[in-house]
């Protein structure tokens, strides 16, 4: 079969990230939006369930299923986990490609379309994981090109479905539609002002989670939060994606407003934290991720408020995944010591910032 | 008779003082050495007993006997305390040409010279106070220079003067030689290593006292000591000079061994601390005069130690009068809120790093 395994080198050209390198709707605040669609196929055990041969065959069924599609699969590549080393899962992981429990089991694969705006995770806690991102408030977009891969996948494979309860999934959360819709919002003056923990306390009654950067109990580096669905059953695709988008909107203003409101003492004090993270960004020697997703941030709420106007925000987004921890590794190609990684990290930033 | 008062704005011209503009002896280390001669008018009562037209007739038979000097005293002036505003007095504290106790008392006044090397407090705690300021290690020069004053001055003034006591001053300390020497050193690393504190108790034992940047009882800012003698009484002007010279030295000696110590991962975090310094500097909105001094501070050290190659040392000492709290006042001739000389001292400290 045509399973074609290749370095995770060419991800490093993030030039190649449809949503790096754009500006979706409400960019200001929102910089990406992305859909996620859980299916399993009928007849076979749920992945945990599944022998390595077994995974291997589901691997083979999906792939093959969706290179059927020439236009959608054009430049897609295949990695499987057991032949990536731990910084190159690592890095998937930052790049949001693939989820943290994907790099940890080898029976697992996935697909990642020739503009990043696909990924398909492969035996992961479902069979399959269809991911798309896109740029800024765009959950409908990124819906309709999950369908659409769906669609391709499903003219191939039978998936497990139920008239009554939808479509079946390993964990009982994800069953019915087995659709995540997630934002990933920016909110820097919000998190300053100490409004966020309320905001998202009041969201958890309205279904709705609230991540960090890279996922499920991480931390909110660079004021960058994933807010995403709870519920997947007894509500349609459409009601759970105006849900997320109506919440998004109310944060969105608050953002926005907040930003606005800033006035006098208040915001020269900001405009000067912002301009001295713009001069230890494209200063300093040493920065470690957490460290540099701050400054990035600000840098990032500087162009977005106009105090920078030499930078676009899409040069931002690309700054939020070169400061990565394994970004860095694999740009060198080496292991480093977290000293050597802080080195090189503040390197490239500064080349990034100053070119 | 000649007295001529002018404005203080005259002085905002850095690039008229000598020591600003050169480097001495072992800049690396010391920024400046300071000799200042107490010297008294005989038949006359001490300072704080003059009336007010006693004070008035001092200070026009000194400023007369200097005028006699046509070398010495060219372009120099004469400012009268009871003219200048708090903000104007202030500014010459700032610039060592007064004492913050001259500032107090409207009854002094100050002759600073066309080149800035030489000012004559009159009417402090002495009738006079020969201060003379040489760039970098050099307190025999300083010495030189203000012994030619004391001589023209002697030429027409009757100084007190008792053969076995020596020059007749104010207070018990400064009777003899009447002399202080002093040397601002710049040590940020024995700072950073916290070795100051145990060097400063050793040398109080030699008879030295440490003072902060802007005299007794002020903190040390910017990395900034004074270090000068104590006695003056029983021991002669070389033995003096001689002694502080020998311990300046062996200060100098420890702070670039520290210097040169620095190797690997702490050399890098310094490197780091210093490069960031640089940018923020170089970026901020806001800097209070305390910050930037530590900032400026870190500059001038990555100059001495190579890692800024861009600026020269003198560079250096006019920005750490330019970030004087009362330096920016004048500037810009208003009463400024803390926040306005916050912004305008960003605003200045930017363009003179980046002109």
């Amino acid at each position: 079969m045509g399973v074609r395994d290749v370095s995770v080198e060419e991800l490093l050209d993030t030039t190649k990230i449809e949503w790096i390198n754009s500006t979706g709707p409400e960019s200001d605040v929102v910089i990406t939006s992305r859909v996620r669609l859980a299916r399993n196929l009928k007849d076979v055990p749920f992945p945990h369930l599944l022998s390595r041969t077994q995974a291997e065959e589901v691997i083979d069924s999906v792939y093959r299923a969706f290179l059927k599609n020439p236009v959608l699969s054009k430049d897609a590549r295949l990695f499987l986990m057991k032949n990536l080393s731990d910084t190159e899962k690592n890095l998937l992981v930052e790049m949001h490609f693939i989820s943290p429990d994907l790099a940890k089991d080898d029976r697992g694969a996935v697909i990642i379309s020739g503009d990043r705006r696909i990924s398909i995770m492969i035996n992961e806690e479902d069979h399959l994981r269809i991911q798309c991102i896109f740029s800024g408030l765009d959950p409908q977009g990124a819906y309709e090109l999950a369908s659409r891969v769906d669609d391709v996948l499903e003219e191939q494979l039978d998936f497990a479905f139920d008239e009554r309860l939808g479509y079946l999934t390993a964990c009982p959360t994800n069953v019915g539609t087995g659709i995540r819709v997630s934002v990933m919002m920016h909110l820097p003056v919000l998190t300053m002002l100490k409004q966020v923990d309320r905001l998202f306390s009041a969201m958890a009654q309205l279904g709705l989670v609230v991540r960090g950067l890279y996922g499920e109990g991480t931390e909110s580096w660079g004021n960058l939060y994933q807010i995403s669905n709870q519920i997947t059953l007894g509500k349609s695709e459409e009601d759970i994606i105006q849900n997320l988008l109506s919440v998004a909107s109310q944060i969105i203003s608050s953002e926005r407003q907040a930003r606005r409101n800033l006035k006098g003492e208040e915001r020269l004090r900001l405009e000067d934290r912002i301009s001295r993270s713009y001069g230890i960004l494209t200063n300093s020697k040493l920065l470690s991720t957490q460290e540099a997703m701050g400054y990035i941030s600000d840098v990032r709420l500087g162009v977005d408020m106009g105090f920078i106007k030499n930078l676009k925000p899409e040069e931002i987004n690309n700054l939020f995944i070169t400061a990565g921890p394994s970004y860095i590794q694999e740009v060198f190609k080496k292991t480093m010591t977290p000293l050597e990684r802080d080195l090189n990290r503040a390197n490239l930033l500064r080349q990034k910032l100053l070119r």
